[in-house]
């Protein structure tokens, strides 16, 4: 452990940068005071913090602009489908990366522009493109020649559909295998060589505008050279108008991580663009991850604490909120919102509620002696927490609150029984009970 | 592969007891045709064998009975959190396992009798206690001495709740590291011997009626052995009343794949608890898995079929229906529902639609030739798939069908897109867009 350091000041680098302690020591984020939000909507909860998130976006939408002028910052929603960060992110000048039904209509329901909507997927059905061009979505990301064939089938004449194809870099991007997806063994893209072919083949197409190629090598991708390759990659298709260069910048997620900064990144990106891109061409990125997650925390409430030869801290979440840790191991760390200047002195097993040991939050957190009743906080789970969220051991899932300069709005609310059991209403039209076995009681 | 065996062939021991063919090579479950299943309800979609759930719980139920006549198998429904399975378990004679106040909500929501429900959980907290004791649970496991100060001050005068607690066996499953809890580094129950001394402890309480103990080693275990010695490890606590010797039985989920009978389970269980355990004791297991997985298949539609150096084949779900295989590693089957007579010629990398290369449903699967509007149904999916179901990429949650005697009858609606925007409600009153930088547009 770091000595006489407290919590906040060991996770300055992971928290939202608007974070900091009251005069009673307990964490506020944005001006609130976090035990008071947790009291207030209930735990498990996540806060994001919109100044640091607008902060972020414009970060990366003006760090871009700066470096390539004729350039766009598109907003991975995967990484946080919450309708208030799509009606932020198109409020900071983003366009919005949409991949299935589901993210459209949340993107339209935030008030999204359609012509700002990037439609992406690796196996988009008839009736979602279909959709996608009823409303009118600017970009279509195309993965393969079935959707190809689709879109000829389903784009009317007197309309013009903006395509990019998605190529397979054969990058690696050295992260965890399941976020790598520029290696020649991806389910995303076709290879350079068809794009090539395709390209020329629909040159004067009277409805499909191929505009250019997209690239995603991956995500959490903590070393800017792979970025630089993936550019490189794209040089033998000659000179295309629109390069999107993906997403996939890490961040870090727990005390001493390092991650590259979004000025590095970009140094790297648009550096590789000025060596082997046309000048005149335009360049998107999209930035998912790097966009949201150090601006949310997720606040839980101590449930238990238990010595069994380790010590356990049970908190009332777990994978159901936050089944990124058991997906992918990614590390966090986590500190006491009601202490937080207070140093560590303990090493705990932070674990969550459902009933599966893999449901293990934080493997030997450094916390000052968590207490029944405590609100613990994990910094850094901005993005892909909400995302899979789930209803195990018939969690409900959690609320989503914004904070900014002391206030806080509701932005998703809790689930409740009433909507657990919605979706099984029609099993109560039925007696299933048809059995003559008598149950037994114990 | 197999030379010559068609896929219903070669799956029949993981596809539920009544698939079949019919003459048209079409694949039958429960004497529906899937395809017209698929076409009905839509795709993803699972779909449930009523009689081959109900053999199997008798299989459970009968074989518990006849080796060891005071006992009670309880369904672990964790596994399977699902409103007509509830009602069906409890109709087959099995007490109900819940862990967490939504399952409590599901199972009272299925008609199921409070006192055939018993409550477990590691971090049960203030609200599900009290709730569980207002309507009357049979039995509370209890996890911790926090939660037994609850439990104190929470059950009234008058009123006797039945408990048991759970101990730390020291017994290693020999499974997934995530779905071990047995070994002493598990976040469940406390070590024999503080159990021991608080049951000496509760003798002759008011309220609180110390039943017995609860065990439960892990989840997907593929041999006997185990069990006997969790049995063992429970020698040393004396004679106690009650004796829940926890679930954990492992199924074939895969061709090939071995798997213990219940026969063999039993076998082993109750010799163990021959050997082990008081004549007159009473003895509960907890089948989750090995109750429900193999009634239980998923059909999905091909959406795309590509050849990029490998063969994709991507199907209309995935890690948002099914995030079971990224998070466990385990490996599953597929077969052609319209082509189930076929007999697999290529080997394919079947893939999921979210955007993650984590999202392979099965590497290198075995199929006849896939092709675009194909059903793939994976087979023994009927355990810990709904469970996790989740949002990932605006995924609408699946529908959930019952087939019995040639009839098809809905058990959980699919969502909608209204469901997916409902808990966003509260962010539609602001107006998020207050800040001036002007959108993008490609």
């Amino acid at each position: 452990m770091t000595a006489n350091q407290s919590s906040l000041e060991r996770l300055a680098d992971v928290l939202p940068p608007t974070a900091a302690a009251d005069a009673d020591g307990e964490l506020t984020i944005g001006g609130c005071r976090v035990s008071d939000l947790a009291a207030e909507f209930g735990t498990p909860l996540h806060i994001y913090d919109e100044a640091s998130l607008r902060h972020q976006m414009r970060a990366l939408v003006d760090g871009l602009h700066r470096r390539w002028p004729n350039s766009e910052a598109v907003f991975a929603s995967k990484s946080a489908p919450i309708l208030a960060i799509y009606a932020i992110a198109a409020s900071e000048g983003m366009g919005i990366d949409v991949a299935g039904p589901g993210e459209l209509e949340l993107a339209l329901a935030a008030g999204v522009s359609p012509e700002l909507i990037h439609l992406h997927g690796n196996a988009k059905t008839d009736a979602e493109l279909a959709r996608a061009i009823e409303v009118g979505v600017g970009v279509i990301i195309v993965d393969n020649e079935a959707e190809l064939d689709r879109l000829e089938r389903l784009v009317p004449r007197g309309r013009r559909q903006k395509l990019l194809f998605r190529v397979m870099p054969g990058v690696d991007a050295k992260t965890h295998a399941n976020m790598n997806t520029g290696g020649n063994d991806s389910k995303f893209g076709l290879p350079i060589s068809v794009v090539s072919e395709l390209i020329q083949h629909l040159a004067g197409h009277d409805r499909l505008e191929v505009a250019g190629v997209h690239v995603h090598i991956g995500s959490q991708i903590l070393s800017v050279e792979p970025f630089a390759s993936a550019v490189e990659a794209l040089k033998p298709l000659g000179g295309l108008a629109v390069y999107d260069l993906g997403g996939g910048l890490g961040i870090a997620h727990h005390e001493g991580e390092q991650a590259p900064s979004v000025d590095d990144y970009l140094d790297t990106l648009i550096g590789a663009a000025e060596r082997y891109l046309p000048t005149d061409a335009r360049i998107l990125i999209e930035p998912g991850r790097s966009t949201v997650a150090r601006s949310g925390v997720t606040a839980y409430r101590t449930v238990v604490t238990k010595e069994t030869g380790r010590t356990f801290v049970a908190v009332d979440g777990g994978m159901a909120d936050f089944v990124e840790v058991a997906l992918t191991g990614q590390r966090f760390s986590a500190l006491v919102a009601n202490r937080a200047t207070a140093v560590p002195n303990s090493r705990v097993q932070l674990v969550g509620r459902q009933c599966e040991s893999g449901d293990l939050l934080i493997d030997q957190a450094e916390l000052p002696n968590p207490r029944i009743d405590d609100v613990i906080v994990i910094p850094a789970t901005g993005a892909y927490t909400y995302t899979m969220t789930n209803n195990y051991n018939g969690a409900a899932r959690p609320a989503v609150v914004f904070v900014k300069d002391g206030e806080a709005r509701l932005a998703v609310r809790r689930e409740t029984t009433d909507d657990l059991l919605r979706l099984h209403q029609p099993a109560l039209d039925h007696d299933w009970a048809t059995s003559a076995v008598p149950a037994a009681t114990m």
